[in-house]
């Protein structure tokens, strides 16, 4: 099927996802590998669509990273209960009748899996992605971060009613140094920052050259740190607001969380998370020339893991035979934020969400809740449906718009499917 | 005890290791860490002493690097049968009385483990290094590349009789060009290239600029990648004439191994080993700018797997319940090389050993082989005692004699303690 040809008349063509494909393109054969075929670090575009399509599975080739230790345990068990779920039709928010199968299909999915009742009913891998190995999850990187925070005000570590400048003196003055931690954790901060892909001039690629994330030619002489460019954000509009999302608000939090926990990033996760809910692999993060973790969107897992979260999740926390998140914590992410100030993040496709410690709450009436990366890289809990979906992805359009008018009605399909008798 | 003060008159003074540890150095504590206390890879002295006490164990956390799954099973048990062989007692070999646990001070060690007919014996992890946290094996990576090569032999996938350009048509006008696959791995290559770490100018640091293992700094031009390095390598003397250590004849051999198997150097390594001798963490390889793993030192693993593989090499291949590496191989190995080759290679401290498939054959009465790293990483096997000792370290001197007259005759001492009733 040529993907393009069967998009709706409205929608922009896109390119046919098995032309696009890893496999066809041939990536990275060869040794070495022809220069058309070769993926580095300097060429700018190596996170581009299609190239994304091999770059996201394997991140760590590219530049350094930290690890994010599984622990000395053995992996949680995840039991197979294998149903067809292809066969899932939806409409999208375009109107096209569709099925599970093809929205995967059309969405560039690098892999899905989903969980019913803790068990796996479907499993698929595409292109360059297989079970073991960890793919760029990108935003979905903000809400283990949040979720961390949460955490820690949960420990009694971390007080989201303090001001950034108790935990970060050197924000003072930058957009932060009015801010309390709890305006960082739901994103309600005014500050100056475009995280619009589409505009080169957009700070995201400040951002992201700063944290050495993408490469930043020989002439390069801005910020060489995340924590140095953070301090160069300035205010525009007032806190507490409305949602506004900016990635750098969840560097400024893993900032926060490093100093009020004295531990890195993926320590933390590691500690915190992964050795507690029966982690399979390793999972590691990006980091910048002085080895910090990017809290916005260097954490790499695997399908496996990213679903083992999920489940604990869904479960008030509970994973692998013990409390592994506390209960308070999940608590206060489920909970929501409030949908009026989440109304002014301006999301048409997201009409009645909210947004709370970093996770996105679609108040639907299955109670979902969603972590989003912006190439389609999602956690979907339904705690009605008793679901986890989480899925990887590399969508050529770096924007959720183009993946949510078909993911979010087939993910509520599936649902309505699973809780049927 | 200040070591320097413990040195024989002859040798030469050198650091403290306690007040050059890790910990009394504080090596990238804080978030950021201080400026001198930050550890980054566009310093070239990174990896240098006093900071490779840090960077061994953090190499990923500085440039880009390629996993080597574990495999999906569970780890092999390593049963601990604690001995304290601290007080063993030995000569070195400038005649000195000392014992194990002073060796291990005195040699700046960052971890060691004796195995005692496949029991821990011994296990003890100093500074940056714990357990699960792979360190930087530098030249006991050639050693596996020369497993791996005799593993391809033994599967009939490689022939060590055929020219290098058979696998390698570019290497033609290069000191390659007229040479075998046997000579390149037990390396009796005539080509011009100084190891030589104290020489600023030796090809060792045009090679790893090359590789990308150290900063190039902005105004660099030369080779960008080992491949387009080594493909600069010229002739000096003849084959065969003797016994030359040189690291690219490991990066040559790993670029054969590709060839010759169509699979990269990590994941053959992973196939061909790591999964099989059912190791506890994944392993890893330093890559250059378009991925290539690092054969001649770019490996890191943590010093339990080490010893798992040491312990398979011991048992004839065998491991985890079955013959892990092929029979053929190991005794292509152990049957050792030529001790008239060997003796031109100028190791005084090394009478009456060989080189073989890049493993270093001791020929004492014991039949102990070694893998060397410079900065005093080791494996070394003795049959007949049935132990093996595994040893990371990070020595201010990048040559083994700042460490071969200390740890031989300790590791030897050690033998002949277990073999006593």
């Amino acid at each position: 099927m040529n993907a393009s040809q069967a998009q709706t008349p409205s929608a922009p063509a896109l390119p046919d996802p098995a032309a696009t494909s890893v496999g066809a393109m041939g990536w990275m054969q060869g040794f070495p590998p022809s220069a058309d075929k070769l993926i580095v670090f300097e060429n700018p575009m190596s996170g581009a669509f299609p190239r994304n399509r091999w770059t996201f599975s394997h991140v760590r080739e590219l530049g350094p990273t930290a690890n994010v230790w599984r622990g000395p345990g053995a992996a949680s068990a995840l039991v197979a209960a294998p149903r067809d779920l292809d066969g899932v039709v939806f409409q999208s928010m375009g109107g096209e009748a569709l099925n599970f199968g093809q929205m995967l299909t059309r969405t560039y999915t690098d892999g899905v899996l989903v969980l019913h009742k803790g068990r796996v009913v479907y499993e698929k891998y595409f292109g360059a992605l297989t079970p073991e190995r960890p793919h760029l999850a990108m935003s979905v990187t903000k809400s283990f971060v949040g979720t961390l925070a949460a955490i820690s005000v949960a420990e009694g570590k971390l007080d989201p009613a303090a001001p950034v400048t108790q935990y970060l003196p050197e924000m003072k003055d930058t957009a932060y140094g009015d801010a309390t931690v709890r305006q960082v954790m739901d994103m309600t901060i005014g500050v100056k920052y475009s995280e619009n892909y589409a505009d080169p001039k957009a700070e995201v690629f400040d951002y992201a050259r700063a944290g050495g994330m993408m490469a930043s030619g020989p002439n390069y002489a801005g910020p060489r740190t995340f924590y140095d460019f953070l301090k160069t954000l300035q205010k525009e509009g007032e806190h507490d607001d409305g949602f506004a999302y900016k990635t750098v608000n969840a560097e400024v939090l893993a900032w926060i969380l490093a100093r009020a926990n004295n531990q890195s990033l993926p320590e933390l996760l590691s500690e915190k998370i992964w050795r507690r809910i029966g982690a399979e692999q390793d999972a590691y993060f990006m980091v910048d020339r002085i080895g910090t973790a990017s809290g916005g969107g260097g954490l790499n897992t695997t399908l496996r893991d990213l679903a083992r979260f999920g489940e604990a999740m869904r479960n008030g926390g509970r994973a692998n035979g013990q409390q592994a998140i506390p209960a308070a914590a999940v608590a206060d992410i489920t909970r929501g934020g409030d949908p009026a100030k989440f109304a002014k993040g301006g999301y048409a496709l997201l009409p009645g969400w909210s947004y709370r410690d970093m996770w996105w709450i679609t108040n639907n009436e299955h109670g979902a809740y969603m972590a989003r990366g912006i190439h389609g890289q999602s956690i979907y809990v339904d705690p009605k449906a008793e679901m986890v979906i989480v899925r990887y992805a590399a969508h050529p359009i770096a924007a959720n718009s183009g993946n949510d008018s078909l993911t979010l009605p087939a993910f509520h399909a599936v649902a309505k499917a699973l809780l049927a008798p």
